[in-house]
């Protein structure tokens, strides 16, 4: 059986998120009815991990096998062809057989975008979070600084089922500005807990606001209790930047 | 009665165009009806120039005459709050009396986005024009040059319906590339025709996949005859950047 790993572009708008799900369509389940239509095998897609209803994915990475004899070229063109056109393959390539999306992932890179300014965006409405209160943004860098490095993120987890701990390690975490009021927070890690990137970003945006205090947040990171502090950024903000091997 | 300067961002997916049609909404009319509710007057808010179905606006200027006693901050918060989120009113202000948003502008400014790469993409795909042939950038920006300064632009129109002259004058055309494989058009003229700059950037996609030479874009500025060769670019990737005044 050969080993095909995809690279992803997704716009989330439409969908209940990554995982196979009962309710509705999934990212996983459209590429898999794709899938069994291009190769006539029935085919499971492993990807690198879940991304929550609305959440978008500029290179989410997945993996399946198959005995077809397509090309990744192929594989690409006709899933491209296929696909509804709010997912899209970048890439298809043969990969070694123990190759896992999942498990072989070593990091994973998010960015959320924040509009600051006095009126929302109508092109980026489903691209970003526009807050048009002002943010301060010295205290929001000095918060998200802090949960550099390992951590239990017990606090910024919006479920902790199936989970063995609720220990991450987050590599980098930056607030970058551009212009017209843009704001990016970009954070890597080994792993992430469910909704943990929104309730950090939300978070940092109360203290943004000064509702909360720096040393709320620290609060919240070293005792795990959100305490009504920790708030979820809206999912349309969220990117999956990257999966690092 | 006061005289009211809007700047509008849009995005023009839903909509047919900016200028009021029998078939369907229009961002004219719907900012024509939010008005009247808010201001329990009939108002008929003129724009610096239509832009057609699809098409997406970052600044259209509009004006509109009204006894209202709002002021502007107000006009915006309440516009704003009841607007479809795809229109967002980005500055509202008091003008002189005289001011009209399409006979006293000066110039302005589009902006036509292309993603040249092997797949199209998935979150930019009503944002832009992905097209998958490799496009030669150099004989591209050949023909751009061409068509800065004073021309007869008929073979450039889509209408010629209710225009006195078709000839217009160019003050810049500039192809920028940037990273992954995106490049964007900008043109500043003190007018434009219906399709004129979608016209010029399909042709110029044209002379990119080498289907026809920069000669054969010269010909048809300087003969006025489309000849099958210039295409209008799809209305997704083109956004009314700035009005000048």
């Amino acid at each position: 059986m050969r080993n095909i790993r995809l690279i992803i572009e997704y716009d989330g708008t439409n969908y209940f998120g990554w995982q196979r799900q009962p309710q509705g369509d999934t990212i996983q389940a459209v590429l898999e009815t794709a899938l069994e239509r291009i190769t006539g095998e029935k085919i499971t897609v492993i990807g690198s991990g879940r991304t929550d209803s609305g959440v978008h994915a500029l290179a989410q990475v997945a993996n399946f096998k198959t005995k077809s004899k397509m090309t990744p070229l192929q594989f690409q063109k006709a899933l491209n062809s296929i696909l509804p056109k709010d997912i899209v393959i970048k890439e298809a390539s043969d990969v070694d057989p123990d190759f896992h999306s999942q498990l072989s992932a070593k990091s994973k890179v998010y960015i959320y975008v924040i509009l600051n300014r006095s009126y929302p965006s109508a092109l980026e409405r489903l691209r970003a979070w526009s807050i048009q209160d002002p943010l301060d943004l010295t205290r929001m860098e000095e918060a998200a600084r802090m949960v550099i490095g390992e951590h239990d993120f017990r606090g910024f987890a919006l479920s902790k089922l199936g989970v063995k701990t609720t220990v991450r390690r987050v590599l980098s975490a930056e607030l970058r500005t551009k212009p017209d009021g843009r704001i990016e927070f970009e954070i890597e890690a080994t792993g992430f807990l469910k909704g943990m990137v929104r309730l950090i970003v939300g978070t940092l945006v109360q203290v943004g606001k000064g509702k909360i205090t720096p040393e709320d947040f620290r609060e919240i990171l070293e005792s795990g209790e959100r305490r009504n502090f920790a708030i979820a950024a809206p999912a349309m903000g969220l990117f999956l930047k990257e999966v690092k091997y």
